[in-house]
């Protein structure tokens, strides 16, 4: 397992990151078993939504590892907030940040978060208020350091422009069958459809800035529509691409799928919302294997883009 | 009627702005009363460019008010040069700039503007030449303030890098159902049509850096086709929901499509430029009617966009 | 022939560049009176590239001229690197520029160039490593600038971040019917075609940074889909009015297509990759001719392109 220090912060955390979106859906054996597989192969980096489940994954989370001091001091905990999920709006008001990380860290049955995401850019913030909340936040002890997730730089830096809280964390999607974040600086001013910008550089600014990249969705392609790995009919190429270089490294598709977001120098790490442990324990042989540059860009056309 | 502070000026303008782009096409008394009304309400703040009727909107307007210092000192006026409409091409030359604003104090029947816009960005800009249009017009006192209108943040820092007076407005087409300066934003990294950048940040970088936001065609959708309230065919859902909300308000449709621009935090100003003195009126009850979060996502979603 | 002074260099370079693209499918004589009708047109500036013709190309031109040390000083030599042809990817790495450039030498039998471009983004870029082969080729004299291909903001500002290297140019497809770079700048904010971001600001970020523009198939269409001259079939409207103002002028269509990318205030140099030594004798009176924004805009309408 790679162990990267996060950039002005003290956090030394693991490439992978252990995503506990789907948590609810497991028995407490189950998820106890999930975590402590995850745990053993080196994964410090845990992370949560208030959303996710209606609070019940961040529940499961607590009740299954008995969350107490002495585990919690071997975690780095991330969680997000801003989405009222209920409604379907965002709210970046000081009340509904600083409200929701209360009940975020009751039921993580914690004092305090590591990292806190604001979990999708709300066009009603107001960066002043959202300056207040990050700071009653820090002066209490509750949160430690600050991101975001879904944002592109404009709007990065008008939260940075009113707080003194660094932005240590920006979390987009990311895989190999999703990679707007790659596609469009690789064809800039072309005609095709890969050249329209839908990211306005976000990987480039963040490497810029210090950010850390985090990949939701490592294994999925589009909005939610399945795994491309195994997904032989609509990825045909890209599947037996990844399963040559499998073949070459002695380890599973899923590790490549890992390592292709692993090897870029920006340090990605990549969330495993998966609630397989062997898929856990199959994407940890992708931490730490550096795939040749041919090999990441062989990869990267199997599944179907343009490098011009 | 809301005022607000224009940031780096001594304006305080209301947050309606009468547009007079349709202003020849009244009566001198239609005019007036036009005029009146918005002047009644609490607007200080009037629109011109100088191609609007080919400069008769600018006439009119000063005719129709029988323009004086007495009531000029009660306005702020802002007009707007830079397109040929003749020829159909921009012209950002320092003496076209110059000379267009004398072409505009002499209708407007004023000696100076309290705004001057330029008008669309024109590619062959020089903005060393803009810098010096600029200087003499604010000499020679004929201007107090500059700002643009459609430009993106590439061309305003390149007009800024070169001038010391510093870009306070930036007009562009904004409305419940013409959204590009949101969508892309909301909808970062994504496969889907809203996801593709249209509009380059714009409105965060205003607000950012101090740019005051200004709506054309609150009340429009796409480009000039027309009014999309009370268009049920094309904007049923919109046009239901609005509706919704008016009742609880106890106002008009037109009060809450202002009301969903007023309501943002950029303090975006809404450029009405209807002929019809009650539409003023309507709108007025707009401007300070603050709508909850909720209800501004529910208007955005229900004009057919995404919060994902 | 226009010279311009290439902004932080001590470079007085012709605004016309001779491209070499094709040179190997010409005869040593051939190629000989290619080059010398460019040097003979006043054309000092030679654009070159590690992978044209394999390598070939550069041989080429060196064995043409019977390369020495006098005809070398009154050239302005560039060429360019980072791309692995054979197996089709982007390679930044230090060892690949640093070699390249060895190679680039010995083929064009010099010591060093004037200018080093790095051909296409390399997302994989780690920029310590681009600004430790830079830092070696500078002080062993192997390459006194250097510039890069293709990129976007973000990633000229990620390189620069790390590099005391001024980036002094960045050569894009541009040309009267591939206009990315002008555009959406010119129709933000809108739901037509022509307002999706392809180009993130290129052009005007260039100008802000004092980066020189160069525009590469400057009398091509699309992705190396062939002339616009004299394709009437596709470019009917265009053609008739390349004509209609070359008969003004008196000069060739050719000079009008150069005229109207040199009459750009950012002076973007025009890369001809023509074969033909009367091409680049009619492109050459391109050179210094100024068109008026009347006729600038009235081209770029004619390519099919909206003036909103």
């Amino acid at each position: 397992m790679k162990y990267i220090r996060l950039k002005h912060t003290e956090l030394d955390v693991s490439n992978l990151i252990m995503g506990n979106m789907r948590l609810a859906q497991l028995s407490l054996r189950e998820a106890e078993t999930l975590i402590r597989t995850a745990m053993d192969e080196g994964i410090n980096f845990f992370d949560h939504a208030d959303i996710y489940g209606q609070g019940r994954c961040e529940e499961r989370f607590a009740e299954a590892i008995q969350m107490n001091q002495g585990i919690r001091e071997k975690m780095i905990l991330q969680s997000k907030c801003g989405i009222r999920s209920k409604e379907n709006y965002y709210d970046f008001s000081k009340e509904h940040i600083v409200g929701s990380v209360d009940g975020i860290l009751q039921r993580l049955k914690t004092d305090y978060l590591d990292i806190l995401l604001l979990h999708r850019p709300d066009p009603l913030v107001e960066p002043t208020k959202v300056a207040e909340a990050f700071d009653a936040l820090h002066r209490s002890g509750k949160v430690r350091y600050f991101g975001v997730s879904n944002h592109n730089p404009a709007q990065i830096e008008l939260l940075q422009k009113f707080t003194p809280h660094k932005i240590v964390a920006n979390q987009i999607q990311f895989s190999l069958a999703h990679t707007p974040a790659i596609d469009s600086g690789i064809a800039l001013n072309m005609g095709i459809d890969q050249s329209i910008n839908r990211d306005s550089s976000i990987l480039d600014y963040c490497r810029l800035h210090d950010i850390s990249m985090q990949a939701w969705s490592p294994f999925q392609h589009g909005s939610f529509e399945g795994p491309f790995l195994g997904n032989t009919e609509k990825f045909p190429e890209l599947n037996k691409t990844i399963r040559s270089i499998a073949e070459t490294y002695s380890v599973t598709d899923t590790a490549i799928a890992t390592a292709w977001i692993t090897r870029h120098p920006a340090n990605i790490h990549v969330v495993l919302g998966t609630t397989n442990p062997q898929r856990i324990k199959d994407a940890c042989k992708g931490s730490d294997l550096s795939l040749t540059r041919e090999e990441w860009y062989r990869l990267y056309k199997a599944a179907g883009n343009i490098v011009p």
